[in-house]
């Protein structure tokens, strides 16, 4: 039985951004899998049962598999130079609970099965599509789609699934796991200043705001940085500057809340002296209106092909992934109201698992504190106290759905609650 | 014997770019290394005696050693995607032109040293610092500021060299070497469009025109791109973008003749749904007056520190090389255009070795119509009646640099003047 805190302390170094501070983490790397087998040895250790399904889910059942199960679980990669507790905090604090209802004897009278889940590729790092893991299991991308997509090697989906020991084939909805999956909680490390100024550790999410990502290219003529007179250029470093510069101007105007970023851009060919040939970037708008999504999306299109026009370079623009404003599970988020009738109810502007989910499974989420409030960031923390805090939270959840609420108090007669105490 | 058209077709597939048209050939790389195996190759095959200095310049002897040599050549490196003759093509043409004076007997006869030679890193792609081998000949850049140099990978120069099986203590200004050197005369392409509209296949440099080389680091709050409002962003990539796109306007504004580009970005971490915390550009600027730079380097910087005190990141710019306007050696030019008397005299906005030479010894350019203008992109071009004009003009040069015009014209009787009639 081990503590959350000491759990997260395990995989502390694995995935060290060795550019700088924070962690490197891709989706199906050697370090994502370095880190699933980390969670694959703590649930053997556990007596729990393992298997990696079709689309790369790892899943660890606390009981025999069957229908109506409850299933909790996070993800293990993370952003380029992301933080420490963005997806494995939900893994740790599973493991932590599952210890818990374990310990306490409460476990072996559960009638709904229990499972632990690790989804890979969450965060998109990689091949473009965030959530990937969860959207392939729901059909919510096109397996063959997904196998085309390529990393930044130009390798593609297909071939780095295969490296990682799935089939090919077998990738894709799957339409009977999906309908054994009673209730889904994912507990995540809060992204923004939602608990900051509260008394609560624990938050109970309400929704996952709308988002998509888009893929704006700019093609010019490569020419010489020395040679060539500015009135002569087709410059599309320029081009794309300009609008990326815009966008904070043309997000605020169409919208206060809605919000736009460029975090990832291509130039090619790259030199010192050269005027670039071409240059990418990747845009992300998100917004709880979904219209108001499309009116940001339009706006900054529209100031692309206004400033490729300008600089005679040609724009293209393509919608990588887009995902609706999704609200989680009224029943489920009444049930965690009534075991924890103090968390308020939070909107996220990330993305989770757990929203790709909602649409096809009960669902909901439970988030932690995070005191800068910083997130995709080393700044990205979580105290102690409140780590273990979400585990308690966590444990009063699952007793719920799996009906042993009453069991887990008789047990923690005899024990600590949680590791914490230790 | 070989023509310089068969010569450039021996290394046409050396270094192609993997990642669309054009080549990829970095400074001290195992493909600069596999071009300069062919130089000395096709030196041996000639009789010549070779050797590579401690900076990594490359020497083909046709003579030997000794004072007030004639020295012609050019360098085989090449930009990120660039064309196939922007350096290789005075590489080539030097070893023809060896070939038509060898062959006339007229060589013999050279009352002076002759020497081809290669440059290693003249654009500077992988250490920043264009023209490496001969600013480290000349001690135009310090030997210890350069081993301290990295590339993109943080190797450092020093690491590389070593590698390269230079010895680092050895590096740097070589007098004796120097001073031996008389007249040193590279044929390169032409960069832009000088020859276009004339009837002329080549030119006579006049001055090669100030260039500077800049690196602006943009240090803001990396975040996450859903959770973080707009409102509350530092974000690196919208200041450092700003810049970019107004940097044309800047340029304008401040001299009509006035380059000024971007064309390598650095962001750190470089994720998609990831605020930056850092971003990097690259500035080259570049004008024939040496005030007018300074001026639009600091009507840029003055823009960068404003863009960043409005978006909260902080902005810190340093020189990475500086070289004023030259113009190649008098006498020497007048020489030229004695034997070149129909070939324009033509600045360039591209920096060369023989640039960085011509401040130390008598130093010469001839450029070779392109008909493109296009330069540092695939699209660079020379037609093959061009590259054999290029040569029987080196050919004229070099003789009357070496005192055998009357022999070359004797032995010329013989045989025809260049490979070109093969």
């Amino acid at each position: 039985m081990s503590d959350v805190v000491s759990l997260l302390s395990q995989i502390e170094d694995t995935g060290r951004d060795t550019r700088g501070p924070g962690y490197q983490r891709p989706g199906f790397s050697s370090t994502e899998r370095d880190l699933r087998e980390w969670f694959l040895a703590e649930a053997a250790h556990r007596g729990l049962d393992t298997e990696i399904d079709a689309n790369g889910i790892t899943w660890a059942w606390a009981t025999p598999q069957g229908a109506n199960a409850v299933v909790t679980g996070s993800h293990l990669d993370s952003v380029p130079g992301g933080g420490e507790f963005d997806g494995p905090l939900g893994v740790a604090s599973a493991l932590a609970t599952f210890d818990v209802l374990k310990s306490s004897g409460a476990l072996d009278q559960s009638t709904r099965p229990f499972a632990l889940a690790v989804f890979p590729e969450e965060e998109g790092s990689r091949f473009g599509v965030a959530c990937l893991g969860s959207r392939l299991l729901t059909g919510a991308i096109d397996a063959d789609r997904a196998l085309g997509l390529k990393d930044a090697a130009g390798d593609t989906f297909a071939d780095v699934a295969r490296g990682y020991g799935l089939d090919p084939n077998r990738i894709g909805r799957d339409q009977s796991r999906l309908a054994g999956i009673g209730s889904f909680i994912e507990l995540h490390v809060e992204q923004g200043v939602g608990l900051i100024n509260t008394d609560q550790a624990v938050a109970i999410g309400s929704s996952i705001i709308g988002h998509g990502r888009w893929h704006f290219a700019f093609s010019g003529q490569g020419n010489h940085a020395g040679t060539t007179p500015m009135s002569h250029r087709a410059d599309p470093v320029v081009a794309a500057s300009r609008v990326i510069g815009d966008i904070p101007t043309l997000a605020a105007a169409t919208d206060a809340s809605a919000v736009a970023t460029v975090g990832r851009t291509l130039i090619h060919p790259g030199g010192t002296n050269v005027i670039a040939s071409s240059m990418s970037f990747w845009l992300d708008i998100r917004h709880p209106d979904d219209a108001v999504v499309k009116q940001v999306l339009e706006a900054i299109s529209r100031r692309a092909q206004d400033h490729g026009a300008d600089s005679g370079v040609e724009v293209t623009i393509s919608q990588e992934s887009y995902s609706p404003t999704t609200h989680f599970t009224a029943d489920l988020n009444s049930r965690l109201t009534s075991v924890l009738p103090d968390a308020p109810l939070l909107p996220s502007g990330a993305g989770h698992d757990a929203g790709i989910l909602a649409t096809h499974v009960p669902s909901a989420m439970l988030y932690v504190r995070n005191p800068t409030g910083v997130s995709h960031a080393p700044e990205e923390a979580c105290e102690v106290d409140d780590q273990r805090a979400g585990v308690d939270a966590l444990v009063k959840v699952l007793a719920r759905e799996l009906g042993i609420e009453n069991a887990l108090v008789d047990g923690n007669a005899a024990g600590p609650m949680t590791g914490g105490a230790q």
